[in-house]
Formats: structure tokens, C-alpha cells, sequence
């Protein structure tokens, strides 16, 4: 059997009036043999050192394809999740996938709950054009989260190089937290009422830049929330002053309860101005689309997909 | 070629800390290469008996990758499909794959009509917490039926455990109807109007118990629905008094027409009190969302989704 | 490993009481370790020439699979897309993904952007049941493409013969284009107000009929309609008298700006009656369902879906 495929992919590398590349795409498609559960893995055991896409396997056995950050850190970074905003006129509509696709209510305090079950979406090319979660996301244990902020539509070669902010945890927060956000959020419900502003927000944990600064970061936002957040930090289930969680502060720690103007995803209900607050990005728009005025973030910080690597 | 294959892995094995983990991952990503259509051939081919995820080839050769429970029977059941009522709230609204995602609506009598065609949705490790449909669905030629009903949000490997119930039928009889359900219900259309209740239903199959009873059956649904329904049977295509269509009353046999409060998906139009009773779960809440009063039922049987399995 | 494997396989095919179609399937599950980037590859490399599933891998590494049509041509047919109507009564509502899942809305003139982004969605063979497209659409370099509008909810090996039109271009077009649509659309953008009717059209490519002809084209379409169109093209980003895009008139080269009538998929507002245009076939029953009167299409178009190939 197998010298007969062999015959054949001679055959093929014969005929082809392009060897490189049918040897580079040879090459690639070989990853699909790797057997490991996460980047680091890959990198350790195969000795595989390029940026780009890999097969991964869960505990469970189910096999993924994701994209590896194999060359910011001596170790490797896995992608597991993007946020992406379809639609910031759409209220907790269809693509709002990290708070809730069934509108902004009471009755659904958790919304979709994706932030605490093992639904995967998207695909990994498509997760700067839509949301993505890939089994990673509930089948890693990690120890530090990478963030980068890449604008929509990227292809993913390019990702690396156009994010507008990449930054990373160094403290191992991960390891205290059950080893994945699957857990972490487990420990930290992201539903309304699940507690005060600040009182109960989740972890703070600070961050190194890979590309940008606390300085670039606060300018992103808009001005009145840059008064009420202190930039160098990841922040988890952060809750605004009508009690609504987000779920991930990208960048920054709250110092108020005006959260939803720069955290994003969260449960499924958002009191204030019901509906306007509801939906992957909260209320990034909350002073129209892009303006980066009162609590509008800039354009470009509106239109990049946020992007969690675990390593 | 696989020479340097086996070289890295042997490399690896060498370098990992955790060699009995790599050795049982390597296992389970071996089922890789199985070749067979149904759970029952990996079995009987491959010696496979242990309960988890392996691949399976249609007769297209589509690959999956699903559930097989292997140690229930002396054959093995194949998981094709979940019914999962994600917001009982939401009539016909998105998630409503098994009736209608679009709405209750008279013009679209079949509504999404996912019973009878090729569409496939849904992740094995995500389906009990959303809808779920592989190709097995319509691809294996069966003799019997096994349902399960899981907990939302349960792990994979808890699922057995956890199943507040879980029955199978024994009398092949499939084979009469085209070997799947794809198949019966060309037969059988779930859509308004298809005909009258009690005399237009589908067939009426007896169960055998694996975990639970006619008892328990019965005593998962609302006071008012009990008096209507025979335990100990899973009947398709039950009608209700407005001539709405549903698809599976699991673990029951109608008596009557109010098959809406314990028989699951459906055609997309369901006339009484619209929209009140289109979705997934029909009914189900008809009397308050968990309050086991009325025609509602319990709060473990709305919150469980319902697994469909093959033999 | 591999020895293990065969004697496995050996004591498989032993066991087995149906040897042949254990082969059959075990032949057509070896085409996952083809190399390939297109079926056009795959028939030259590999000496396949029948029609059927095959296994593709994108220029990143992404392993999908589609339909390849090996025997209309000497080269070889990739399916990379369909455009599918689930619910020409919904105005831009869920599963209209070539035009807006978000409603007919003006503040997002390009829709859900499909046409232009790295999303994909929908299974092969449920390809005639819903929206389909994979990462060929914008991984492969093409010169030609063809299409065939098959009647929904067919089965894979029933789509040639059942085609209501099959057709294909020969004039290398996608070579001026970037390769794909993917390319192409950048260049013509599918929104609203991207320029006038006729005046700012994309390009119309004269086409070769494999199944129907100009005169079997035209009849599919409204009386109306016909008046308008000229039958025997492709033609791309045609704009209507609103200055609303759609993406593609397939069979057809408009002569006038009724093109919501005759062509499929498109931005994201369509103001004429809003929103009674928007969705994935457009103005198809403009003059009601399937009435084949004033603008309406014939019921055997309308429950057509339009499947795209590359060569």
C-alpha cells in the first residue's frame, strides 16, 4: 500500500512543473502525523520552529488544526480563541457568540455560556472575520495567556506583523486557576448578578509587550474610559455598575465600574440603555461608531479581533 | 518518509516527561486510521471496546468523528445526533435546528428540515450543549436506536454516568424503515399538516431500560402530560391536536393529542398559542420553566439534552 | 506500527461478510493522504478520474474536503462554494451568509463580507442543503469556472444528473482576476452604492452550456426578467437601479438595473420595498413563491442551489 503511494507521489513530484512548491505543501501537510495536545508540544517534540498552522490532539482524541506562535518565546504559543465583532449595531445578535446570540436578557444571566462549555466555532483561518474556540480552549493546561489585537480580515501570515498590540502573562497565573479559561471562568461566573464592581472582579495580572506599550494600549480607548483604567494588566470577569460581568479586560485593570467601554464578552443581560450594552464588544460604540470620543473606542481598536493564545 | 516519522516520534517519546500520558494519546490518535461506517465494524474489526471518540468513513467517504458507546451491548451504538434545548425562551429562534430556526411560521410547514436532509452540525465533545447532527445521521444502514439523556454541559466521558436515562429498542425495527431516520422520516414528513393526531402517528417502538424505568420516564414530565402518555415505548411522528408535527416522544407513547408537552423537534408551525410552543423542546415549559406543574416538566429533563445513538 | 495496521486491516477484511465494499470504502478512504491544492492536481497526480469527495490541502496547511467533478473536462472541476435559499421569506435573515445574516441594513453596505473574507461554512454533502463554502474559494489559482444549479436536498452522487443547468467558462478570466472570486471581489466590491446599473457592473464572461443552453436559461427566469437579460454569461458585481450589489448572474448578462430579478447573493441593503430584496436569492419571488409570473423564477430555479467550481 504504502509503496504504492509512494510510486505515485514520485509520479506526482515528476509531472509537476512546480517541485518547491509541491515539496513545501508536502511538507506541511506532514504536520497532520504530529501527535501532541498543545504548540509547545509540537515545537518540543518534532522540533517544528515556524510560525503557522498544526494539528493538535485533545485527551479526548479529537484532532484540530490551529495556529502556533512558535517564535515569541522559546516555548510556543497556542491560539485557542478569537473575539470578533460582526456587528456592533447588532444588540446581542447572531455572531455575538461571547456574550449572547438570543438578545440582551434577565432570563439568560450567563447568556450563551460559551466562556464555561466545550462548544468550538469558527475556523482558524476565518478567526479575524469571526468569532472563534477550538477544543484548546477547555483541553489545555497552561500556565500564561498571550493576547494579540489583529485587524479583521487578516490573512493569517500577515497576523504577527499588522496586530496592533500583542502582549503576554509571565507569573503562570493559569496554574491557580485550573489551567485554562474554561476553568478559570468556572471559579468566576460571567453572568449578570454575579456580583459588585471591583469588589468581586476576577484576577489582574500584569503583562509584558510584544509589540506596543501601556501607553499605546489606554490611547486606544476612548478618553472618558482611559480616566477610569490603569493599562499593563489582563483582567477577568470584571463587572460594571449594573452588576454585568465582562469577561476579558485586554490590556487593562479597571479602577471603576465603567467596564463595558473596554472590556469585551460577558453574560447575557446588560441593564444600562438595555439593549445598547449587549454584545461581543459591550459598548465600544457606546459614543458612536469609531469615534474614539467620550467612550468610543478608535477605529482600529474596533475592527481587530482579539486573539488568546495559552502557553 | 515514515522512517523520519517513526525517528521524531521515537525522539519524542524519549524527550517527554510523561511517557505513559504520550503513549495513550498516541493510542486514541491511532483511531485515525480505522476504516469503517459504524461504531459496531470498529468493534468487530479493530477490537475496539472501550467508550470514547473514534473516526468513522461514509459511504462518500466523509470522515467524523463521534461518540461510540461500546461496552452497552455485545455490538456497539454509534451517537448520530443531540437534541439540545438551548433557550426555552426562544421560539424558533437560533439553536431551534431540529424545528425551526426561523421562526413559527405556517409558510415553511417543514421548517428547517433537518430530519430529512444532508446538513450536519454541531461538535461530538459540544453535543450536550448544542444541537448536534453527524453524517452517521443519514449515512448508516441501522437496526436500532439508543437515547440517552445527558445533563447540558457534561463532559464526555461523564455522559453514561450522569444520564438520568437511557433505553434502546431490540426489535431491528429500522430495517423496515430504511435503515435510519433520515429514511423514516421520508416517510413519516414532520411538518403542519402532515395528518391527525393518535391516527396519523408514526411508529410506536417498545424499549428496554439501561438505566431508569417506565416509572422514572414517566415521572420526568408535567402531572397533566403523564395521564396522556404510555411509558416504555419511542414513538416518531406524533401529531397534536393543532395537526403540528413532532418528531420524537422519547420513552413515551401518546395517548392523546398534547404530545407537545413530551415529544421533542418538529416540523417549523405549531398553531396553539403562537408562538409559544415552537422550538426544540416544544412545550416543554408550557407551565413555567422547570416547575414540574402543569404540562411542564422537570428541571433535570429540560435542562438534559437528548442523544441519539445506532446499532 | 504500519505491520500491525495492515494485519489489522487483513483480519478486518476476513471477518467482514461484505469484502467489496470494505475495499470500495477502504479505497476511497486512502484519498485522504493525497497532496494536493486542487482536483485538477489530484487527476493529474494521482490518475483519479472519478466524480466524488476527495481530500484538499489549502497553501497554510488546511486539510477540507469537497466534490470533484474529474469528468467534464480533462482537467478536473473543484467545488469551492453554493449559494442556497433556505427561506426566501426571510428578508437577510439566518442562512442568507452571501448577502446579510444581520437584516437589510445600510450602515453595513457589504453585508456580512463573505464574498471577501477567509470564513468558511456549510459541509460538502450538505452543500444542496445550505450555504457552502470552503477554503478553495480563496486558497486556489484559477483560470475558469463552472456552475451547476441543483435541485435542493440532493444526494452528492445524484448532482450531475439531476442539474437543472450545468455550464462553465473557457475564457481564463480568473486570470486577470487574482485567481478566485476571492480576489476578484476585491477588486468589484459587493455593497451598496458601489457605483451605477450597467455603467459599473463587473465583468460578464461568455459561457459554454455542458446541460441546458441560453434558451433553457432564460426560460428558468421571470417573464419580466427575460426581457432584461441577455443568456449565455456569468457575469459579476452586477448593480441595480437602487445602487444595491449583487454578486453574481449566473447564466445571464444583464441589460438593464432589475438585476435582483435574475442574479444571486450581494451586499448587505437593498432599498427598493425594504427589505423585501434582501437575502441570498434576492427579488427571486418578487411577483410570488415559484410563480414563474412578472419578476418571480420558476419553483425549479428557486429550489435550486447554485454550486461554484474552479478549474
Amino acid at each position: 500500500m504504502y509503496h504504492t503511494l509512494l510510486l505515485m507521489l514520485l509520479v506526482g513530484a515528476t509531472l509537476s512543473k512546480h517541485p518547491e512548491e509541491d515539496q513545501k505543501l508536502k511538507s506541511i501537510r506532514d504536520r497532520s502525523h504530529h501527535v501532541a495536545r498543545s504548540c509547545a508540544e509540537i515545537k518540543s517534540k518534532y522540533s517544528e520552529n515556524e510560525d503557522g498552522l498544526y494539528y493538535l490532539t485533545t485527551e479526548n482524541g479529537v484532532v484540530y488544526q490551529t495556529f502556533c506562535d512558535m517564535t515569541s518565546s522559546e516555548s510556543a504559543w497556542t491560539l485557542v480563541a478569537s473575539v470578533h465583532e460582526n456587528n456592533i449595531h447588532g444588540k446581542c445578535t447572531l455572531g455575538d457568540r461571547w456574550t449572547s446570540e438570543q438578545g440582551n436578557n434577565p432570563f439568560r444571566p450567563e447568556g450563551d455560556g460559551n466562556w464555561v462549555n466545550m462548544n468550538t466555532f469558527g475556523q482558524v483561518e476565518g478567526s479575524t472575520s469571526d468569532d472563534y474556540k477550538n477544543p484548546g480552549y477547555y483541553d489545555l493546561k497552561a500556565k500564561d495567556m498571550s493576547v494579540w489585537h489583529v485587524p479583521n480580515n487578516q490573512r493569517v501570515n500577515d497576523w504577527k506583523q499588522t496586530a496592533i498590540l500583542r502582549y503576554h502573562t509571565e507569573t503562570q497565573f493559569l496554574t491557580q486557576h485550573g489551567g485554562n479559561l474554561y476553568e478559570l471562568f468556572k471559579s468566576y461566573p460571567v453572568k449578570w448578578m454575579a456580583g459588585a464592581p471591583l469588589r468581586d472582579n476576577g484576577p489582574s495580572i500584569p503583562i509584558v509587550y510584544d509589540y506596543g506599550s501601556r501607553e499605546t494600549t489606554k490611547a486606544f480607548y476612548g478618553p472618558y474610559a482611559q480616566r477610569e483604567m490603569e493599562p499593563g494588566f489582563i483582567t477577568f470577569r470584571a463587572i460594571n455598575y449594573e452588576w454585568a460581568s465582562t469577561a476579558i479586560c485586554s490590556g487593562t485593570k479597571p479602577k471603576g465600574g465603567q467596564v463595558d467601554a473596554y472590556c469585551i464578552g460577558g453574560g447575557g443581560f446588560f441593564p444600562e440603555g438595555a439593549p445598547q450594552q449587549c454584545g461581543d464588544f459591550v459598548s465600544f460604540a457606546w459614543s458612536g461608531y469609531g469615534t474614539h470620543q467620550g467612550w468610543s473606542v478608535s477605529k482600529d481598536m474596533l475592527e481587530s479581533a482579539v486573539l488568546l493564545f495559552y502557553r
